[in-house]
């Protein structure tokens, strides 16, 4: 299936791929709302969350083909990669999956025309932006529970981030 | 820009998609994944809830032009079109915007094999799959804030469901 997508903007940061990389809670930018698009965004003022689809434009066709992956937040911390747990890629936010579209909440911050002024991007300079919805109450879900193998991975990475200081 | 996705699934409901359009909580029913991704699940059983990334094919090339919508869910309540605010097409949940790409909370009741059995589906049945993503709890986010007008609007909708019963 070939579909035609049209980027309805563009994500713009002064943060480096690396640096985005290693942010734990994103780094700062602003989506480019090309001016085609400006009457889309009517009344997005006032939302203090916004969800970005983006296509991740640098994933190869290889990258395309994975499945399975380990969680690679912890290597950095002294973990090795076959300590870590091989899980899906539907229940990974890897960048490497067939279809490499993501989907990230950030914080609007304000915006100025077809600028949107946001903090929480885990997504490189340049990233074609595909949709843009906005976070209402209706996609906060309590009571979620989690597999037992995320829980002890998540209190991993807890315990690094405590002893990295 | 094209890009290539290849489906990794497909939607499969009962309901109809009248019932789908009119359920207040979506439907049920199950996303079937295709045999050459089932390694992308492993270890997704004990996620409560997944973020379901799909292509509303029944789109057309007309409604990827819409950019202004209002929001229509009071319009069978007795509420005149003309008295809903015209928004952005990207602070709605409108299925006709220039990328008409869902992103759909469910609740995750089980799996069997290829089939993901979900509740809170509002997606029609066949609706392509591009990406299932685990939903956790950093998409949780607290304190939102939403504009004015969209807090009128979601009242409106309590008291008209209110006197519906």
């Amino acid at each position: 299936m070939v579909i035609r997508v049209d980027a309805i903007g563009i994500i713009k940061t002064s943060s480096s791929s690396m640096e985005v990389r290693k942010a734990q809670h994103g780094v700062s930018g602003h989506i480019k709302i090309y001016d085609q698009y400006l009457d889309g965004l009517t009344g997005i003022e006032g939302f203090s969350h916004l969800i970005v689809v983006a296509y991740l434009h640098q994933v190869t066709p290889i990258q395309r083909q994975v499945l399975q992956v380990r969680y690679r937040r912890l290597l950095h911390r002294g973990v090795k990669l076959e300590q870590l747990p091989l899980v899906g890629v539907f229940c990974s936010d890897s960048p490497h999956r067939p279809n490499p579209v993501a989907v990230t909440i950030v914080e609007l911050v304000k915006r100025e025309g077809s600028q949107l002024f946001v903090n929480g991007l885990d997504l490189f300079n340049n990233t074609p932006v595909l949709d843009i919805k906005h976070y209402t109450p209706n996609r906060v879900i309590q009571n979620i529970s989690l597999p037992q193998w995320y829980k002890e991975l998540e209190d991993k990475i807890v315990q690094a981030e405590k002893v990295a200081g």
